[in-house]
């Protein structure tokens, strides 16, 4: 697809989900991981009485602007997603016996993904965008989140709130508001607009 | 994952997008087309004016009898999408050239994929289901056109609307209403949610 070669693009994260995406969107960049402290982050976040949107938003507006730093030339997309439900923001489970409490904390309740994107060129935020998509999960038994757990393995707790809404985690949900790119943590529709916008991707 | 061996699960269709979203979310199944002539009943149901929900529910209906009364026992999921936009309705382009014809008159408006799906058993419908999610096409230059036709190639003109939204097809569109599996022609989470309540799957 025609991309504008003058402008490199560059994904600040580790993330395969959000690569993924943006390589089957036909985009040509570099993935570059931005280490960030993501934990002492939320947790000053929190202690200062941030909301999840903010702290997310600034979340990736840090990990963006590390890496435009090294990279003033090249534009740098920067996400960040935080898990919330009632109060509480869920980090990745650390195991499986940690998946199992998420999955009945979050049994029979409605979460939010706090989704947020932002864009810096020159080590400046050029563009940011926020999505909140609501997932309701329905009442899990105690036997089926064992056997999810199992059927998924170890793998699952690379995923917050543990689950994969793109293979077993259907079975976990009820009902989802939201567009899909952004509950796999990306807006794309709107930063590809972004995108087509900076001169980067074709009207 | 567990699901009750005594009640064999079909899915009335070819395509192979359904096919493996079944899959992921895993589920055991046989996939059987059911060689229903679409095309006839499409113009007729547009003779007599009825509805594109009316009609695809009515597609998703036929599919799954056909196949039910061929296997009594099992529980037989069919399922149908029409593509609408203003008083159209959109079958696959025949070609990259009617393919190209079909995004001039999508770009720049909001089309409905009209979604039914219908689950039979001995050869009667136990249970329907509809939804239409709404998509905004942004508005696509004549050189985009040919230049996303050319990277998808061929294989696009199996998709009605000329699109792929896991693929390439994010770069058309400026907002999505409605949810991921619906718009790829299966509203998972109602029939995952029917499978549940007929004892086939775990709560």
């Amino acid at each position: 697809m025609p991309q504008n070669p003058d402008i490199p693009l560059i994904l600040a994260t580790a993330s395969s989900t959000r690569q993924a995406m943006l390589r089957q969107a036909g985009l040509s960049f570099e993935a570059m991981p931005a280490h960030v402290d993501e934990a002492a982050m939320k947790e000053s976040a929190q202690a200062e009485g941030r909301t999840a949107a903010e702290t997310a938003q600034a979340l990736a507006g840090l990990k963006a602007e590390r890496i435009s730093r090294r990279f003033p030339g090249a534009l740098v997309i920067g996400s960040d997603q935080l898990l919330v439900c009632g109060a509480e923001w869920f980090d990745k489970p650390a195991n499986l016996g940690e998946a199992a409490r998420h999955l009945e904390r979050l049994s029979n309740r409605v979460h939010v993904l706090e989704t947020a994107c932002c864009v810096c060129r020159g080590g400046s935020r050029v563009w940011q965008f926020s999505a909140a998509p609501k997932l309701v999960m329905r009442k899990l038994s105690p036997s089926f989140v064992a056997e999810y757990l199992a059927a998924e393995g170890e793998e699952i707790c690379s995923s917050v709130g543990a689950y994969r809404l793109e293979g077993l985690g259907s079975q976990l949900f009820s009902q989802i508001e939201g567009d899909f790119f952004t509950i796999l943590g990306l807006p794309l529709l709107a930063l590809l607009g972004y995108l087509r916008q900076a001169g980067v991707l074709a009207e």
